[in-house]
This record gives C-alpha cells, sequence and structure tokens, in this order.
C-alpha cells in the first residue's frame, strides 16, 4: 500500500482501528479458503456454509466483544458494533445471521433481561451453542410495532405465560434462525396479567429441543426463498398456547410478580415500550455501518474495473478508460465522497453510543435521557440515509460495469440482493425518518407515547418552541470554522467551507421552522389530515437534518487530520460531497432564495470540476477502505 | 372487470389489442400450470423449464409474427414487437430467450441476410427447430462494437472464411442460447478480404452438431449464475480459424465474390456498419416494452399491497392503508403515471416502425432515411429511459411493500433481478443517450462516420443549426393544442396543457442550442476534450428530449380518447406525469427562469393534490393494465 494509502487507512480505521484489522485478517483467510464463494450454492446449502461460518467467527471469540465482562465478554460495545459492521466486506448473510444471533437476540438477552437470565443464557449465546431468534415483527405489524397482537397471558394457576397467536396477522415472520437453527426465542408480545393489557413486552419461548426438533404447541415455516440474504434461515413462527414459567419473562423494565401483579420502574407504557427499543439501537447503527461496508466493496469493484476498462477512442485515437469519461466519474465519484462522509459520521455514532452504553447497567440507566433520545435518533436518520446510500451506489456500480456487473461471480449482484432489504429491517426508513422529525420537533421531549403521526402532530401543535441544535464535538469544530470565516460572495464561495456549512445549518432550521408551523394547524379533528399532507415535509425535514449531521461529521474528521497531504485530498473528497448534496437538492435552494441560479450553476460546475480533480485519486480513495483484495478482485478486473 | 377499467384498458391495448389479448392468454393458461413459479429452481432447471415454454410459445406460431409471409410468417412487423413485450408480464427469462432466439438470431438472418439465407434457414428458425446465437458483444467491445477483434478472413483458394478470436478480449460474451442450446451463430466479425479490413459483417456459424457436441475449432464457456434471467443460457465463445463457407456472409450490405473482391451497396463503411445495426431498431423496441409491462407488473403488485395492507392508527384510531399516505403516494403514484406516459409513447413508436418497416426489402430500404435515423434515435432514448424508469419503479415497489416485497414468492424480486440489465443489454443506456444527442445535433443528416464523442464533436463544429423538432402525428396535436391556448399567469396554469407543453419543448430547445454552442468550441486538438467536458450536458440534451417526445405521446393519446370519464382520468395521469417530471427537473427552470420560485413550489403542490385526488382510482389505473390475475396476485395478498 502506498504511504498516501495507509494514512487515509488509519484516519478511516479511527478508534477502533485493532477491531477492523482482525476482521480483515479473519474475512480474508476465509475468503482465500473460498468461504464467500456462495454464487453457485442453493439456498440449503449457502445456510450449511452459513451455518459453518457463524461456528468460524463464534470460535475467534469476538462475538464476546459486546458483553458483560462478568459473564466471560469484553464489555467493548463500540468494538462490538464495529466488528458487524466490518462482517459487510463479506457475506452479506454472515453479518445478519451473527447480528440476529448476538446483536438481537443476545442483546435483548442482555439488555432487556436480568442476572438470572444472564447467568443463564449468555455464555452458550456468546459460544454460539444456542441459537436464537428475535421474534418481534408480525405479518400485520412490521412498523407499528407497538400494536402488535401475539399475547403473553399471565396465569396465577400455575405462575407460567401463555404464549399465543390469536390470527394468521399476528404470526411472526422473516425471523432469522427461525426456519433452522434456533432454538430459543425472544418473543415480542401484549403482556397481559389479571385481564388487562400492559404493552409489548419480552418473553423467552423455546421452539426447539437440542436435536433440533421443533416443540408442541409451536409451528414453524419456512419463509423460502428471497430476493437476497439466502444463507440465513427466515421463517414464520406461530405459538398456540404455549406456556412458560414466570421468569420468561424479559423483566428489567416490567415484571410480574407471582400473583399476577405487575410493576414496572418505568411509569407509562409508552415510554417504557420505547425505553425498550431504545436498547435495540445498536442493531440499527450495525446495519448502517455495514450498508457502509458493503457500500465501500461495490465501490472498490466498481473504480478499479473503471480505471482498468477502456471503450471508444479519444485524443489520439487510443481507447479511453471508464473513468475518463465525466458521466462514469459522475456516476460513481459523488458516490464515493458521500460514503466517506457517511463513515466518519458513523464513526461519532458508535463513539457516542459506546461512550454513553458503557459502565454498568445502572450507569447507563442514568445517562443523560435527552442524549439517549438523540442517540436513538440519529442511529434511526443514519440508518436511512446510509442504507438508502448503499442501495443506489450498489445499483450504479452495477451499471458502472456494464454485462460484467451483471455476473454473479464479479460480487455487484449479491451485493446489491443482499444490501436491499437494508432500507426495510430494523425499522422501515420512511418510518425512520418520521421518528427523526418527531424527536427533532419534540426536542426528544416527548412523553414517549407512540410513534403514529397524530401523536406527533398533536405534540407539536401545543408544544413546539423552534430547532435546537445540539452540542456534540463536531458540532464544535464547525463553528470555530464558521466564526473564522469571512461572508464572500464569488462563485468559488462554493468551495468555501462555512458557506457551505451555513447552507446546511440554514437549510434544517428553516426547513424545520415551517414544518413546525404547518403542524401548529392540527387540531384534535385534523390532526392526521394536517401531518398526512405534510409527510413530504415532514421527511425532508429529517434528511436535512441527517445530512446537517453528516457534514459535520465529515468536516470535523477533516479538521483533525494531520498529515498535509492526506488532509487536502479529503478536503477535496469533502468539497466533492458537500457540492453533489447541494445540487441534488438544488431547486430547494434556489426556491428559498439560498442560491442564486448562477451560484446554483456555479455548484453544478463545481462538481464536475472536483470529479475531474478527483478522478486520479480514485484509486487511492477506494483502496484506503481496505477491502481485503480476495474480496473486491473479481474475475472481470483480470479481463480488461 | 368494471366499464371504466375496460375502457381504460380498450385504449391502452391500442392498435395491436388482438396480440395482448392472445399473448396474456397464453401466458394466464402457461401461469395456471404453474409455469412461472421458477423461484426455487437452481439455474440448470431454470434453463430447462424456459426451454419447454420457448417450444410451447414455437408452437403458438406467434414467434412467426414478424417474418415475411412468403416463408410461413405473418409480416406484421408491430404484432411481432408487441408480441414480445407482451412476454414482459411473464418470466422476463423467457422473454429474453425468445428474444434472441426470434428477435435477434432470426432478425438478423432475416434483415441481414439474402434470399438464400431466407431459404434454407428461416422455417426452422420460426419452428425453433433450430435455436441460435447473436455473437456481437466481446469482453473488450460492447458498446464500440464497431471496434470488435473477431475476424473473419476470406480465402480465396477454399472460398471460405476463417472465422477466429485473436486473443481473450475478443472473446464473445453474454451470448443468450450459447452455454446451451445454440447450433448456430450469427458471429459480428472484421471482415478481411485481400489484406484489407472492411468493418464489422455478420457471418453465420455453426457452433454445435444436431446432438448438441459443441464443434470443433469452437470453444464455450458458460457465463454461470447472474444477477438474474437464470433461465437464459449465456456464455462465451471463442473461435479458433473455424472454417465456413463463402456463403455463410449475411450478405444485404456487404459481399465477397469467389475471388475475394468486395462488393456493398452502400459506399462507405461507416454509414454501412450502423445501416446494419439500424435493422435490428426492434430489439431495442422491444425491451423498452417489456421493461414497461414489467413495469406494470410490479406496480399492480405494490398498489393492490399498499391498498390493503394497514399500518399506524389514522383519523377515529383505525389503522390506514398504505396508500393513504402520501409519502407512499408519492412512492407509487407518480411512477405510475409515467409508466402511462411510456405506454403511449412506446405505442406511437411501434407503429412508426411497423409503418416505416411494412412492405418488401425493396420498399423498406427505399423509406425515407431521415425517419429511419429518427426511429432509431427514438428507440435508442425511450429504451434509455424507460428501462432506467423499470429499475427505480420496481426498486421504489420492492421497498413500498418491506419485508413481503423482499420473499421470492411475490415476485418483486425477480422482477428486479431480471430487469436490471435491461439499463445494459440492447445498448448501455449513457452511451444511447449520447447517439440520441448526436441525432438530434447533425438532424440525424450524419455522415454515418461513427458512434465516437469526437466524430460527434467535430460534426457539430462544422455544421450545427439549431434545434429542428419533427412534425409526428402526435406533435401536430400538441401545437393544436397550444396554439388553441392563451398564455396564463396564475398557480393554476401549472395544471394548464399548453403551459405544460411549452415548457417542454422551450427546455429541450434552450438545453440543445446551449449543448451545440459549447461543442463548436471543438477544434482537431481539443474536440475529446471539449465533448468530455460536456457530457453531462449532452444527456441532458437528450433526456429532455426524449421527455417531449413521450409527452407529446401522452397527450395526443388523451386527445383521441372518445370516453368523457377515461379521458377526464387521464388528464389527470397525464397531470401527475408532467408535474413529476417537471419537479425532478426544477432546478433547471428555476435557474433557468422559466420557473418563479412561487410557481415551482405550485408544481410541488400540485404533485401532492394530483396523488391525493388519483389515489381512489389507483387500482383502476393497474387494473387497466390488466397483467393476467395469477401473475399479480401474490400470496402477501391475501394475508392483508
Amino acid at each position: 500500500m502506498e504511504p498516501l494509502t495507509e494514512e487515509l487507512t488509519r484516519l478511516l480505521d479511527g478508534r477502533w482501528a485493532s477491531v477492523r484489522r482482525d476482521i480483515r485478517e479473519h474475512l480474508a483467510a476465509e475468503a482465500e479458503k473460498g468461504a464467500f464463494d456462495t454464487e453457485t450454492l442453493d439456498a440449503a446449502a449457502h445456510r450449511e456454509r452459513i451455518g459453518e461460518q457463524l461456528r468460524a467467527l463464534a470460535k475467534t471469540g469476538r462475538p464476546r466483544l459486546g458483553f458483560p465482562t462478568e459473564y466471560g465478554g469484553d464489555g467493548d460495545i463500540g468494538a462490538a458494533v464495529v466488528s458487524f459492521e466490518m462482517l459487510g466486506f463479506g457475506d452479506l448473510s454472515l453479518m445478519v445471521k451473527s447480528g440476529v444471533q448476538w446483536g438481537l437476540f443476545g442483546g435483548a438477552i442482555h439488555l432487556l433481561g436480568t442476572r438470572h437470565h444472564h447467568e443463564r443464557y449468555l455464555s452458550d449465546i456468546m459460544s454460539g451453542e444456542l441459537l436464537g431468534c428475535f421474534a418481534m415483527t408480525e405479518i400485520g405489524h412490521g412498523s407499528d410495532v407497538q400494536n402488535l397482537r401475539t399475547t403473553a397471558t399471565y396465569d396465577p394457576d400455575t405462575a407460567e405465560f401463555v404464549v399465543h397467536t390469536p390470527d394468521r396477522s399476528a404470526t411472526k415472520t422473516y425471523i432469522g434462525n427461525a426456519a433452522r437453527d434456533g432454538r430459543l426465542a425472544v418473543v415480542f408480545a401484549q403482556l397481559v396479567t389479571g385481564g388487562e393489557s400492559r404493552g409489548v413486552h419480552a418473553v423467552l419461548v423455546p421452539i426447539r429441543d437440542e436435536h433440533g426438533t421443533v416443540l408442541p404447541g409451536v409451528t414453524i415455516e419456512d419463509n423460502g426463498v428471497k430476493a437476497g440474504l439466502n444463507g440465513v434461515d427466515n421463517g414464520r413462527i406461530t405459538f398456540d398456547h404455549v406456556r412458560v414459567p414466570r421468569t420468561a419473562l424479559l423483566n428489567r423494565y416490567g415484571d410480574v410478580t407471582e400473583d399476577g401483579t405487575y410493576t414496572s420502574p418505568v411509569d407509562s407504557d409508552g415510554k417504557r415500550f420505547f425505553t425498550m427499543l431504545g436498547t435495540l439501537v445498536r442493531g440499527r447503527i450495525s446495519v448502517a455501518g455495514s450498508a457502509g461496508n458493503a457500500t465501500k466493496r461495490a465501490l472498490a469493484i466498481a473504480v478499479h474495473y473503471a480505471d482498468r476498462r477502456r471503450q471508444f477512442a479519444g485524443r489520439d485515437g487510443a481507447e479511453v478508460t471508464l473513468l475518463d469519461y465525466l458521466a462514469h466519474q459522475r456516476r460513481l465519484l459523488p458516490a464515493l465522497a458521500t460514503t466517506y462522509a457517511l463513515h466518519f459520521a458513523q464513526e461519532d455514532l458508535v463513539a457516542e453510543l459506546h461512550d454513553l452504553q458503557t459502565g454498568t447497567p445502572e450507569d447507563v440507566a442514568e445517562a443523560d435521557e435527552i442524549r439517549q433520545r438523540e442517540l436513538e435518533s440519529s442511529a434511526a436518520g443514519l440508518k436511512a440515509l446510509a442504507t438508502w446510500h448503499a442501495t443506489s451506489t450498489i445499483q450504479a456500480a452495477r451499471e458502472a460495469c456494464g454485462g460484467a456487473g451483471y455476473m454473479a461471480e464479479n460480487v455487484l449482484p449479491s451485493l446489491k440482493a443482499d444490501t436491499d432489504v437494508f432500507t426495510t429491517f430494523e425499522g422501515d426508513n420512511t418510518v425512520l425518518l418520521q421518528l427523526v422529525a418527531k424527536g427533532l420537533l419534540t426536542h426528544y421531549r416527548s412523553q414517549f407515547q407512540d410513534l403514529s403521526p397524530l401523536a406527533t402532530a398533536r405534540f407539536v401543535a401545543e408544544q413546539f418552541v423552534g430547532a435546537v441544535i445540539e452540542r456534540t464535538a463536531a458540532r464544535r469544530v464547525v463553528e470555530r470554522i464558521v466564526d473564522a470565516s469571512p461572508a464572500r460572495d464569488d462563485d468559488d464561495a462554493v468551495f468555501d467551507r462555512a458557506w457551505q456549512l451555513k447552507l446546511f445549518t440554514d437549510r434544517e432550521s428553516h426547513v424545520l421552522d415551517g414544518l413546525a408551523r404547518r403542524l401548529r394547524a392540527a387540531g384534535r379533528d385534523n390532526a392526521f389530515d394536517v401531518f398526512n399532507a405534510a409527510q413530504d415535509h415532514v421527511l425532508r425535514a429529517a434528511r436535512v437534518h441527517v445530512e446537517r449531521v453528516v457534514l459535520d461529521s465529515f468536516v470535523a474528521a477533516v479538521d483533525r487530520c494531520e498529515n498535509a497531504e492526506v488532509k487536502a485530498l479529503l478536503d477535496k473528497v469533502c468539497d466533492l460531497h458537500v457540492l453533489a448534496t447541494i445540487e441534488a437538492d438544488r431547486a430547494w435552494f434556489l426556491e428559498h432564495g439560498r442560491l442564486t441560479s448562477g451560484r446554483a450553476k456555479a455548484v453544478v460546475a463545481g462538481v464536475n470540476r472536483l470529479c475531474g480533480e478527483l478522478r486520479p485519486h480514485a484509486r487511492t480513495l477506494v483502496d484506503a477502505f481496505a477491502v481485503p483484495e480476495r474480496l473486491w478482485r473479481v474475475p472481470m478486473l483480470d479481463w480488461v
């Protein structure tokens, strides 16, 4: 690797660099053995392969990273998330299956359970002895999980919960580990005791015995072939009055005494539910990060191809590499720049998660509640933007490689198919952005009532007082830069960082203020209609907020870069990310008098200019991701 | 079907309604037998299935539609294209395999060959007795086919051509029917005689004997698993000095006498090559149409799902259907409106093809050359826009169906994967749009030199005189509407058809004029750089031209609609298509003073309003596509 590339990699690898290196080595070694050459496997063989890979991963001990030290874990939350993210370089079925096992299933027992559950299960979960499911989504309720219909009814006569699927729509579906491997399920259900519903809680329900036989009362169907991720055994689960002991309830946030009395440290049902959901924020963060790594792999492939493949004669009659064409640069380079931006935002998010959640459960519970809500909101927003970015960038990479990009051996097809559902799982992106907007409108001071549009609209009508921008470390860097810079008025101002930052901040405030004004019209009778009529505005408010946060992170990363050459290069990458983002939304800036038409044209010209200036560095920029070579050096690269 | 739906279907079915009905019945009957339930088949079984389906299709006699009556065909070109398009409702591997067999392979022999070839092959091709390949693309040259490197060297001693692959990059690849079924290949190669290269010509080369054994000198490799279309047996072919008789040359546009003298009715090598390529325009048109039909199928699935699936409580606490949310309407309804627009543009294009190419080869050869070039340009442009529209719309449909949309049984995954390569094959979309721009800049009066950026830039520098809009039937309707309408200045003007049409026409002229001015700066030394720096402008010029042509067709279709209720509905659909198109490009309109910011906001508000107004008609609009029910009624629809 060239020194510049190495320096860039060091910067990208950041705080958990050693974890990144470990996983790279593991993936590279497995890839050399052909472990990820799965394109010709059918679903059954692919599941078998991923099962093997899961065991190999368990043997490395890395799944222990995020669990508490007292049960044999390492208690390093940031490292745990980064290690999941890094699996995004390999077969994504392995990433998802690991995420189900150690992130969702293990994480729920860890974070929603208490000592009793930890002692009994965590060791076997970490070692991969006990595989399990996270049974939340139902056929009828995926986004609106507060209204799940599976029930867990307490029977004081036997001190048991009766877990039941009342009808087809309450069937658990798309549950990873369900169709083949899972033995125990964390089942989210409406807890009923004393004839009263207490909202959604999680109950542990064994679904298979140690020989893999499905237990009585449990019915499991295979979800069958999917668009991608066919190494993961997703399935549907129904329960027919399945009885589990009282202690099967993951009772950190709500418990039932032997006589059926319900107790909870959290007063409101809504707040309890969102507190429980909040503990699962790691999953969303991991998905955003692995989407980013899959995107990097796709870009490494497409950029190397475009750098070699030639077509049509140019100057002097010699054939021109694809990456020398402006149109091709525009397909790949702005997406590459935004991939950098999202990487740094992701890193900041992981650090914030780590810092907030490190310590005893009591420490964590006492952490600033507003920071917790901000974290959840940032995780939701970044997950939405990062996964949509993955979908569009991998699509662009596929098209940029022409027919070769369509061949399975060149990996882009599986990257596309596997990541496609990332925009849906761990929260549908559109729903997540509404959650972000809600957080912005309520300054995270909400009563955690529910996710519904109505509640948001009503809340805002009563309480909204104006946009507040949180005080992150990155924000402080940004404000320093803005304060130090004089106002400019020439066309080159589009390359001025302070101008760019002000434009993003101003857009965020303006969009949010306007939204709040619209939503204030909502009364009891028309709240839904007012909210719905503004839904595009709601989504925009969330998006421009996340774009501003992402830019803050990128700017702060450039700012802390000590190597002048690397800094100069990253500065240009940051410019390209900014100008491409403004270009895509310049209609808004024009409509709202934030850009003159001359300045808007300068933005477009700036993107073209930066594409040309970054073209010679395109390989360096993708090489710095340090995707193991065996994972990007696809056959088509040897043919051009 | 409701009367309104029926009426709409009648309008959509248009001139070749009976062919559409026939194929619908065929597909419906096959689908009832489970012929298209291929999601669990591996590639080998899928190929086998598609082989059976190809034979079933041959038995219906429909592949004869486009071939000359004297050899047992029907001589109905429009019907032939429509019948291919309609296969877009079913398994797309069948559409593509049929397209290879009867469109590309059969079409090349029909249109590039002469009586001798017709007599010997056409009957067996139509019946499916003789399966063949269209061997054009090479590893090193896909878009720039004029520089293919396979050679066909005439040997006067034996009166044979020696067909040879000089190196790996000259290997034919992605060739349909090559890996398993093809026995004869139309091989595109540089014809060499008397030591002189005569440019690309097509030669018939047997590749397998009647038992399926690969012939000596021919090497075939399987392209293996692809992102989609795995029912088609794509492969690589190399030739090691394979000898074929002199008569194997498809000699309509160029021939070699026994002694090796080259003769051609077309003087220039460039013009000859483009004339040869031009005969293959049907393939591009068929791809655009079948992409449209795959899009309709995806929309039928997603709209029916969104019309039933409910999530989150709305007014009165009842759960709201997805399609009642503005954000969901915006995902699906503008795409639905544009699908209508593209349908009518496609219909006009097929009619133009039919009218131009019907008659004896001599009639066809004498047809207005400018109309021929316009047809090719329109086909290229519509193919690009229709296939990109398919990619983005099917993606949106998948996401709009959440996790259910990711399950193979719900069809969206295969629609996405199969259509993905449509943006690449039959001409990469980016290259095709450059071809369109070239046509616009040269008024189709080009010397048919070559496809290269250089030639275009140089040509324009010398000859461009300004935009000309062709006189189609649709254009005459449009001009009548514009002429009859007074100028308006209120915000409701955005719903005024004349205003919309003027906006599109004006944008086209302005973009093209500006492009010509930029390209005029090109001299001999800097032509490539000037062209390349303007490449985004080139692509934009093509796109806005095609968008104008598409709108013309839609407006003309609304105009000829006789049923008032249907007309009123289509009028709104047309408004939504127009306003969504303007919305997506409103930055340009703002930058160029074509929209005030107030008017631009009225466009956005107009899209929202139309989404609401069309929501109650969404099912009608997709039902009118008359996709056979078995092909859209996927399992998830029975679960909500």
